[in-house]
C-alpha cells in the first residue's frame, strides 16, 4: 500500500484559499492522488481533503506541518495531516451479538480496514473465542460484578492504557456515562440497529415491528453524550413486508449494521469525515 | 385485459379453513391466477386472497357471493369479492406541487392503473391546467375564502356526489378533520415526504437536512385521524449526501414519493392490502 | 426452533387441485405455518410450498409420505417432504478469497444457517485456519500437484464420503468438470461475481470496470455444465462511480457476493427454491 | 436560479494544475459554488468542474475565455467554459411508449431541467397530444412511408434548423444511421431498457423475462454507432421475483428507464459528465 498523507482542513470559506493550499502543494511537488471540496452554503463553511502521495513530496510529516502552520492560521483553519502509514489504534467493546465484531475482525484481517486492534473489551466473556483467534488481547468487563460507575471506569483505563484512538462500539449496548461521551467525542462510532431518527432507544426491531415500516435500517454515528443523536457518518436500510417475524427482522438488520458499520469505521480511519456542528461531511 | 374475482379473506386461523375455501373453488371451477397466503403468527390472523378467472367459474358475481356467505360465516371472515372490470371511483386531492398528480394521471392514462378518476379537487387552481388535458372535472376548493371548515364540507359533498371509493392525497397539505378521517377510514391514501415514522409533521425536507441523515424517504399510508400514524402500504428511500442541500433533497425526495404513491394506489385498486389493525398485510 | 415439515411441490395447474392438498392437511391436523402458491401462466406450471407444523399434526415423516403418495401420483407431482430437524450436510469449497467462507461459516455458528458443515476443501491450504477454529475438518486438495482430473476425483470421493446434500462453491475459483456438474445437478450453487448474464466467466470486475457500468453486482446460481449459465437464485448489486478503481470494485462487490451467496444458501437449505427449466421460483 | 459559469476541464494529470486554474480564479474574484476533481490513476488523465457563482467575478464570459486561454494551452486541457443563463436546446425524439417523454417534460416544465425543448420528434403522431399541451412544436416523422434513409435525413434537417445541442431519444426505438450517430457524438442520449451490458439489442424485457434474472434495470447512455456500447451516464435497476410477469417487468423496468433517463439528461445538462474514452466521468 503506497504512503499518502492526508490533509484535512475545515475553515470559513474565503476566495484565493484553494489557490494557497494547491500553490502549497505544487510548490513541494505533490502529486495529488485525491481531492475533494465542499462548500456549506447555509453556514459558509469550507471542507477539503487532499490525499498527497509522498513519492514525489519534498517534504517529510513534521517539516510539511512546520511550512503549512503560517498558511493554517492565515485562514483560520481547523486541520490536520495524517500519515497513512501510521495506523490507528482501535478498541472494539462488544457484547452478546457477535456479527459486528467478526466482521471488522475479519475486514481488519484482510487488510481492507488499515488499523491496529490492540484491545477487545466485552461486557460478557463469550467474545473472548474471537479475540483469541485473531490473537487480539480481550478484557472482559464484569458489570454485573462492578456495577456500572466501576465498570467504566475500568474501561476508561483501558482505552488510556492501549492508546487508543478510537472507540467503536460494535453492538456494545451500554449507554455510556456523559464525562466518557466528552472525553471521546470524535472519536467513538456506534452502531445503531434503525433509520435514524426513526425507532431511537430500546428495541428498535420490535418498535418497527409494532408501527408496521416497510424498510428497517441501521445508522453509523459518532457516540454524543445525547443518545442516538450524535453525527451520522452512514445509513443503510433493507426492504421487509408482512410476512417478515420480529425475528426475520433482526435477521435482516444484522446485515444493515454489519454494512454501515463497516463503511463508517474505514471512513473515518481514512480521514474522510469531518464533523460540522451535528453533521458530518463524508468524502466517501 | 382479462376479467377476474378478488376473493380477499381475513379470519382466525383454523385448520381445514384453506381446505374449504379451495374446495368451494374448485367445486365451481375456479381457474386460480395468484394465491396468496399470510398467518400472524403472534396474533393468530389468517389473511388470503385469490385472483380467479372468470372464463371457467361457474358463478356469476351475485350467485358466487350467495353460495359463499355460509362459508364465510362459518369461519367467521371478514371478506369481499371484488370484480376487476368494476373500477373503483378515485378522487385525486391536490395543492401546488404537481408531481405526484401528473405521475398518477400518466399511469392511468396509460392503463397502468385500472380505475376511473371522475374528479380532481385542488386547494389552489394551479391544477386545472392538468385536469382539463386528461379531460377530469376539476373543482377549486377555496379555503382561504371559505375557512378550513366549509371547505371540508365542500369536499365531502363532492366526494360523495362522485360516488367516490378511494380518495388520494397527492401532496394535498392540509389537515384533513377527524370526522373526514373516520368516515374515509381505509379508502383514502396520502403520501407523506419522509420515511415514517422518522420526521412527521411539518417540513419534512428540512427536519432531514438539520438532522443530516444519509437517506431520505417518502411514506404511502392510510389516512387515519392521528397524522402520519396511519398503516403505512409503502415506503422508498434514496442515498444522499452532505453535497445535497435541502433544495436537492426535494428534488431527489419527490421521485421517492412518485413510486411510493404509485405503487401504495395500485396495491389499494387491485386489492392487495388488508388493514389488520394499525399495520398492512400488503401481497405485492 | 420449532420443528416443521415442508412439502414442497410442482405439477401441472389442475383445478382441484389445492383444494386436494388441503383438504389432506386438514384431515390430519396440520397447521399451517407458512403457505405459498405460483401458477406459470405461459407454461401452466403449478409450484407450491407448505411450511407445517409437527405439533399438531397427526402423521410422522414415513406415514405422510406413504399416505400422501397417491395423491401425489393422481396430480403428477415432482414432490418432497422434508424435516426441518434433519439438517443437510453442506460442503465448502473455497480457494484463496476467506469473505463468502468466513460470512457462511458465522452464519453457520450462530444458527441463521440451519444445517451441518461436516467438511471444507481447499485448492490452497490457507482456508484450513479458518476451518480449525470452527472445527470442521479441512481437505488440501492440491490441485496442482494432483493436475484437474485427479484432483476433481479426489473431490467427487470426499462428497460421497462425507455424504454431501449440498455443495457451496464460496469463491472456488476452479471450474467443474461436466460429469461432476451433472452429478450434482440441482446440489450445487455458486457465487458469480457479477450481475449475470452481464461480464460471466473471468475478471469480471476488471470487465465491468473497462466497460464503465455504473452498478456492480454478484450472481448466486446453481452449477450446470454451462458455465454461468445455471438458474439464477439470488442478485445484488451496489452502486459505483469513476472515483472507484478496480480494487474499490472488488472491495464493494465482495459485500454483494456475501449477501447473495448467504441468501441463497438458506433459501435452498429451507426449501425455498424450486428449479424449473433454466429459472427459479424462490419462496422467499 | 443563480446565474453560474461552469469550467470543465480534462487534460494529463500535473503537479501545478490545480493550483494555477484556483490562483487564476482567486485572482479574478472567483466564488466557487461547487468543486470536483477526479485523476484516473491508470491513464494519468485529470478532470475538474468548477461551477463559479458570476455574482463576485470580475470577467464576463468571453472575456474569461479570453485571459483563460493561454493557461488552457499550457496545460494542453479540453475544456469549456458553460454559461447557466444560457439554456441548451434540446431535441426530444420519441416513438409509442410515452412514460419517459412524459417525464422529462414535466421536469422541465416545472424547473427541474434547466433546458429548451424548441421541438418534439415522433415516428408515429400519437405523441403529438403531450407536446400541443407543453406548446412545443410536434413533427411527425413517417418513417414507413418516407423509408429510413429519407426519415433519418429529415430528423437531421429538423435537429440543424432548430439549432439543437442536444438530442435525447426518449424510447425512440429506431437506429440512429452511422453518419448521424458519428455526428452527434456526446451530444445524443439514449435510454436502453436493461442493465447493460446484459440484454443488448431488441427485446431486453422478454431477455430478461427468459434468463430468470432477480433484478431488471436501464441504462442511460450516449449514443455511438455500435448499438448499445456507448459511454455510461447512469444505471437503475429493480428487485424482480418468479412471480413477475413479462408484462410486470415491462411496468417496473418503466419506473428504472424514467429516473435513469431524467438523471443522466439532467447530469448532461449541468455540465457534471465527461467523456473519456468509453467511459464517463460524472460529478453528480
Amino acid at each position: 500500500m503506497q504512503q499518502t498523507f492526508r490533509l484535512v482542513i475545515d475553515c470559513p470559506d474565503q476566495i484565493g484559499l484553494v489557490a494557497s493550499v494547491s500553490q502549497f502543494l505544487a510548490d513541494h511537488n505533490a502529486t495529488i492522488v485525491e481531492a475533494s471540496h465542499h462548500t456549506d452554503l447555509q453556514t459558509g463553511r469550507f471542507f477539503m481533503r487532499h490525499e498527497i502521495s509522498t513519492d514525489s513530496l519534498k517534504l517529510d510529516h513534521q517539516s510539511f506541518v512546520k511550512e503549512f502552520t503560517p498558511l493554517a492560521n492565515e485562514y483560520q483553519m481547523n486541520w490536520k495531516l495524517s500519515d497513512s502509514s501510521k495506523k490507528q489504534r482501535v478498541a472494539l467493546l462488544a457484547s452478546l451479538e457477535s456479527h459486528c465484531l467478526v466482521d471488522l475482525l475479519h475486514r481488519w484481517h484482510t487488510g481492507e480496514l488499515h488499523c491496529d486492534i490492540p484491545v477487545i473489551i466485552g461486557n460478557h466473556p463469550q467474545m473472548k473465542q474471537f479475540a483469541d483467534w485473531y490473537k487480539v488481547p480481550f478484557h472482559w468487563v464484569d458489570f454485573k460484578a462492578l456495577g456500572k460507575e466501576a465498570a467504566f471506569a475500568q474501561i476508561t483505563t483501558l482505552l488510556q492504557e492501549y492508546k487508543i484512538d478510537l472507540t467503536v462500539l460494535a453492538r456494545f449496548m451500554q449507554i455510556l456515562p456523559d464525562t466518557l461521551c466528552q472525553e471521546l467525542e470524535g472519536k467513538a462510532i456506534n452502531i445503531h440497529h434503525s433509520f435514524l431518527p426513526s425507532f431511537a432507544g430500546a428495541k428498535p426491531y420490535q418498535q418497527a415491528y409494532d408501527r408496521g415500516v416497510k424498510l428497517i435500517g441501521a445508522t453509523c454515528h459518532y457516540v454524543t453524550k445525547d443518545l442516538d443523536e450524535g453525527p451520522i457518518i452512514e445509513q443503510s436500510v433493507k426492504r421487509i413486508s408482512h410476512s417478515d417475524s420480529a425475528a426475520d427482522m433482526v435477521r435482516k438488520g444484522k446485515d444493515c449494521e454489519v454494512t454501515a458499520l463497516a463503511h463508517g469505521v474505514r471512513y473515518h480511519l481514512e480521514d474522510r469525515v469531518i464533523i460540522h456542528r451535528n453533521k458530518t461531511v463524508v468524502f466517501a
